[in-house]
């Protein structure tokens, strides 16, 4: 196998095929792309540059040659940050995957990355997009666009096909990708075909990544989803695996705060329950408004107990009728929110909704599903279930209700989840709308 | 007219309906809405909500009226943010317009300037939205997502079709909207119909905005629309005109870092100079990379020359072509790059490129067009011309073909700066590729 040999005054080695990644050819003819990656054998080409045509003081060259195969572009110069006065006091780098990295709410979420929105000023990074063969010309746009952004954190873009190099070493796996449901196909399809995404990305997870990675599933149906991902990766702690209900949290403290009369930073304490779907329970029994119990705020307690859980659900509904897409930017939004409340501390006596392992939960839902319950963190990537809620018996029947749907749900998925033969028994449609 | 009689504990006061405003009819029916705006004569309706629903200690009523007219949902609400321990010590609100609230490229920018990044984590903003008809759904649903993704700094949010009302006391004016070119249109024709959008918003800016607003111009072709602008709004400064070719310099910025095989940090004192169009000039000449003159770090001079500015100019349709979709995200972040230039120093011995107003400039190019060139700011808001520049025979040869360009276009749109009969005489089609 021949080795790029390049004195540290050349700074680039160039372009490369391999079988199952592909390489990316722009008008650019210099990329590193070190090869092979851990699962794919295939040719290594290094070639330098003319000598004679750059002078690169800050470049180096990458220490382990396969960290850097698939690299896009300017991502693909590696750097001595410890060697700069302005990033010498930066922290080290951190692997961030995304999967559906060529879909809107990645096309959100991504420069909000990049810009050190969400892990902060002195925290570069690397992202490693995943998406599809049909969509691969479309991460190479994103790439250039991140280029074209001249973010200085951002420091290494990968982009791929296969899960498996995506997941190396990745810190944190946001997987947003999913397919959408078909004409005529029933939520058993949907978890079915979307099930096996997740157990092979779970698997690839469990290959490569980071021991202590944390996993968001955005991708529907997202609670299920994570449970088949977790389930495929017994190396990697299963508190580290969340679905994302933040969007929920989020719309619900805005219902909350417009029928209060308040700005939304009043409302506090907002548990989304369950699964992702219609069944999922905005908690108003224990949300509060100005620190005081949302029912002594909101007299109307018909309005909560009738119509704020649908206004909460239909919201992504309502938004694809007025503008015509899906609610990307705001899911993007909450997705940050979602990172932060797990890399910052919980304020106070606040908390955040995520969905979350049960088994060992305070509540007595049943165990071994991934249900959003209310969470609090020290800001060190991990949190804490909230013991301090209380339920009544409206609340309880809504949260038996979601957790039936999820443990049928499981048992939809059984074939992927490794526990025996699959049977569904689904009752009803309980997809979110505007999340067909 | 009546006018709202409201003890200070309730907090709302409800819809109304206008003549030439919409107004907004979601579920949630406490909106507040008074009446008159300052240009259209309407009904004043109000009404309070039922005393005993809602406590709102923070709410308050809005010392002018006016200035609450066409708000949205939750930011209906006003604020004293001095009674408050958390936002006792943000600056003022400041009112933020844009037009084209409802494209691609604000469904990227409004959560950037909503999120804080741009002005920063203390400076509380009102966002002003200016769509059409058309898409005055949309706006809408922007708005929803607004409300949903909880910005702390984001205040109010108003959204109409009517310029005069949306620029009434902007400080910052961002005019994104414009006319895409038809089939079969010329150049002459898109300068004609988005010169009678970019006069009349003039007009509207001369009579309601903040007299010291900056006027940052991306629709295209922007530069003569930014004149335009100007001479429509004779009580502003001229010098707070800009055109946008910040994603031109960044682009550069980046083709340069990568041929030269260094991170694009490495880049500094990148002019873009003369009009956003095909004949403008990226400058390699005063650039540098890590403080050394490109020439000097990059021998292939035949590449500068020859190869460099096609490559900045041809990424916008290498981008669509790829991805799809023309470069909405990364035109956003050159946006958010614009207005920082401007209200942080620029750094030490850099500048940073802005397409303003010629008069009285030191490098000798034509007077009273609206041109890129080189600027410093102080933070202040406002940027004085970079004098320590060097040309040679080939950088002036391009400038003066970019120059010709703009006077050009200026002599073509004369019936709508006041100066007289149009005469067009465009040679060549020299609209970017992407942007069509």
């Amino acid at each position: 196998m021949a080795v790029a040999e390049l004195s540290p005054s050349y700074s680039k080695i160039c372009l490369h095929s391999s079988q199952v990644s592909f390489s990316i050819r722009l008008a650019n003819h210099r990329r590193c792309a070190l090869r092979p990656s851990p699962r794919t054998r295939s040719t290594r080409i290094s070639c330098s540059v003319a000598p004679n045509q750059v002078q690169a003081p800050v470049a180096v060259l990458p220490e382990d040659p396969n960290k850097k195969s698939d690299c896009f572009g300017i991502f693909c110069l590696t750097y001595d940050l410890k060697a700069e006065e302005e990033t010498k006091s930066w922290k080290k780098l951190i692997n961030i995957a995304v999967s559906g990295a060529a879909g809107m709410i990645s096309n959100h979420l991504l420069f909000k990355l990049a810009s050190g929105e969400v892990f902060g000023p002195d925290q570069p990074i690397a992202l490693k997009l995943l998406g599809s063969e049909r969509s691969f010309q479309a991460l190479e746009g994103v790439a250039m666009e991140l280029e074209d952004s001249l973010f200085p954190l951002l420091r290494e873009v990968k982009i791929s096909i296969d899960p498996y190099e995506v997941f190396q070493d990745v810190e944190w796996a946001l997987l947003i990708g999913a397919k959408p449901r078909g004409p005529g196909m029933e939520r058993a399809g949907l978890l079915d075909i979307n099930g096996q995404i997740f157990a092979e990305q779970g698997k690839a997870l469990n290959a490569g990544a980071s021991r202590n990675v944390k996993v968001l599933v955005v991708g529907n149906p997202c609670n299920t989803n994570a449970l088949i991902c977790m389930k495929n990766a017994p190396n990697i702690p299963a508190k580290n695996f969340h679905a994302l209900t933040r969007l929920d949290e989020n719309r619900a403290k805005c219902q909350l705060a417009l029928k209060a009369g308040v700005f939304y930073d009043k409302v506090s304490n907002m548990t989304i329950w369950g699964n992702h779907s219609t069944t999922q329970v905005p908690d108003f029994l224990n949300a509060r408004i100005n620190g005081l119990p949302v029912k002594e705020v909101i007299k109307d307690h018909k309005w909560l107990e009738e119509e704020f859980t649908e206004k909460v659900q239909k919201r992504g509904g309502v938004l694809i009728k007025k503008w015509g897409r899906s609610s990307a930017a705001s899911t993007a939004v909450s997705i940050v929110d979602a990172i932060r409340s797990l890399v910052t501390p919980t304020p106070e006596g606040d908390w955040f909704s995520s969905g979350v392992y049960t088994t060992g939960n305070p509540y007595g839902i049943a165990e071994d599903i991934v249900f959003s319950m209310p969470c609090r963190s020290k800001g060190d990537g991990d949190y804490e279930l909230v013991k301090d809620v209380i339920f009544d018996e409206y609340l309880l029947k809504r949260i038996t209700k979601t957790e039936a749907e999820l443990l049928a749900e499981k048992r939809c998925v059984a074939h992927l989840t490794g526990e025996g033969i699959a049977f569904c028994d689904l009752p009803e449609d309980t997809m979110l709308p505007g999340e067909m």
